[in-house]
């Protein structure tokens, strides 16, 4: 067994426009770079080699350490680490920052302990991270981020992590406006009650999506991703979001809608030149907001973690 | 062309726990029969050669009439025709008595004129059946009836109607308590509002039921038949339900909830030997409640009407 490890981890995109709380996807870029190394004494050191990214002073705000510390608890280990985090990912990006150091750090002390415990139930360890960066455990980020490609959570209790399949073709656009939205924030502006018939719609699309990846029809992964819920709210926090997001349909993306709580949006589509394409029409239609934004164009991951 | 036709139309299961008013599935047992004939001069007659079962006076309100009106003037056909019926599911009983006949209609005669619309286009028409027959032209139990196998419909509008593959061995077992629930009276007592939680629950039981159906995977199937919305509404109307319910789980049921709107309960199986052995769980927790109750065991149909 090795001592240290270097790990890559997904950045994930979660609700995927009509599965909100129970969706999430990876990607393969961006990600972070974690190395984790077995220490001679006890506790979780940190290290941050990120330019321009504050972590949080209290440890117990880490995401990767809180969610460490859950997985040694369960195995009753008091085995030291150190962490050395390349954050790649911008916190608050709303594609998953907290969530890929969260997955990374459980993937990568399983890992160097031998992996007692399979990946589908690293989750469990992850969301504890989850808890302590917004105030919910909620799975639709960590579970992409460890188990790769689409993660359904179809129960939080008891946790129930389902893959599902898609088309071997399936490309990302993501782009972060430089504004910023709280994933805690986000999670407040929504109503904790909602029609009936809204609910409706969007269990309709829930079940298209499923269907749409699992028989790798475009058309009808296109038709499903639309968010009768939080979309209208959650997009007030975004500047020029309907322009941006009609601009991404026009250069051919299958759906488009806000990533996780936001602020980043992303849009799926066939290939990468269609992604490439609409990333530059989603930064065309955002310069009419005179917001700056950076653009990622993905393949979906399929992996999850991967040791580099 | 043949003049006259006789057609087996399936009873269906709408809703299936989780996806109220977006997914139905059919069955081969128990189905109406109906022949349908052209006539030499316009208009829609209508015979009923079933027994007990009183037809509405007013024709207008008679489901196969209204959809094969709909049918005929998207289609500016001025031909007439004549139905007989002989009706084997019982108006009322929560399995798509209403559906079938509308499906059969619109079958039959699109059969009589040589087919001219495929079956996914005919459900808009059976539709209208179903909103002469309850108020609202709810698709899921006349998708099923005219496609076969599983059917989500993902959106109303416009109408976008998914056959969901499902494996090959899957049964149902159907009882039917002998009291009186009416649909309309049953989507009456729904809640319009419902919470953000209850909401996510759902969807998130929605996708497993598609996965689960798609994979092939029974125990995700099972886990998926649960309902947080309707089920605690809609069980207060049906005496001795979670007692009911309880005695087809522990018999091997997969899941088990209200077919439709109910006062039909429906549980999924493996083989026809547990569905059989179900029924008898089921009927037998029925007695203690003193409810008389009619039971069908079938496979779940794969094709919708056919000529017989």
């Amino acid at each position: 067994m090795s001592n240290s490890i270097k790990i890559f981890s997904p950045a994930t995109v979660a609700n995927v426009a009509c599965g909100f709380d129970i969706l999430g996807f990876a990607l393969d870029h961006p990600g972070d770079e974690i190395q984790v190394s077995l220490k001679d004494s006890p506790g979780i050191t940190v290290l941050n080699q990120t330019k321009d990214t504050v972590f949080p002073a209290d440890v117990n705000k880490n995401t990767a350490v809180v969610s460490l510390q859950a997985y040694l608890s369960h195995m009753g280990s008091e085995q030291g680490f150190e962490i050395t985090f390349t954050k790649k990912i911008k916190p608050g990006s709303g594609i998953g920052s907290s969530s890929a150091s969260a997955a990374a750090s459980v993937f990568a002390a399983n890992e160097l302990l031998g992996n007692p415990i399979n990946k589908e139930n690293l989750v469990q360890f992850a969301m504890q991270g989850e808890k302590a960066a917004c105030g919910v455990a909620h799975a639709d980020n960590v579970a992409p981020a460890l188990l790769g490609g689409f993660v359904l959570v179809r129960s939080y209790d008891p946790l129930d992590i389902i893959s599902i399949p898609y088309p071997e073709e399936l490309y990302c656009t993501i782009i972060h406006p430089q504004i910023e939205v709280k994933t805690e924030d986000a999670r407040k502006i929504l109503r904790q009650g909602i029609s009936l018939k809204d609910a409706v719609k969007q269990w309709g699309n829930v079940g298209g999506l499923i269907a749409g990846l699992m028989k790798g029809d475009y058309a009808l992964i296109g038709r499903s991703l639309e968010d009768a819920i939080i979309e209208p709210i959650r997009s007030i926090l975004i500047p020029g979001y309907d322009a941006v997001k009609e601009a991404a349909l026009e250069a051919g993306a299958l759906g488009c809608c806000i990533s996780g709580s936001g602020p980043s949006m992303f849009a799926l589509s066939r290939s990468l030149e269609e992604a490439t394409q609409i990333a530059a029409a989603m930064k065309k239609a955002f310069t009419h907001y005179e917001i700056d934004n950076i653009d990622y164009v993905s393949k979906v991951n399929s992996q999850g973690p991967k040791v580099i």
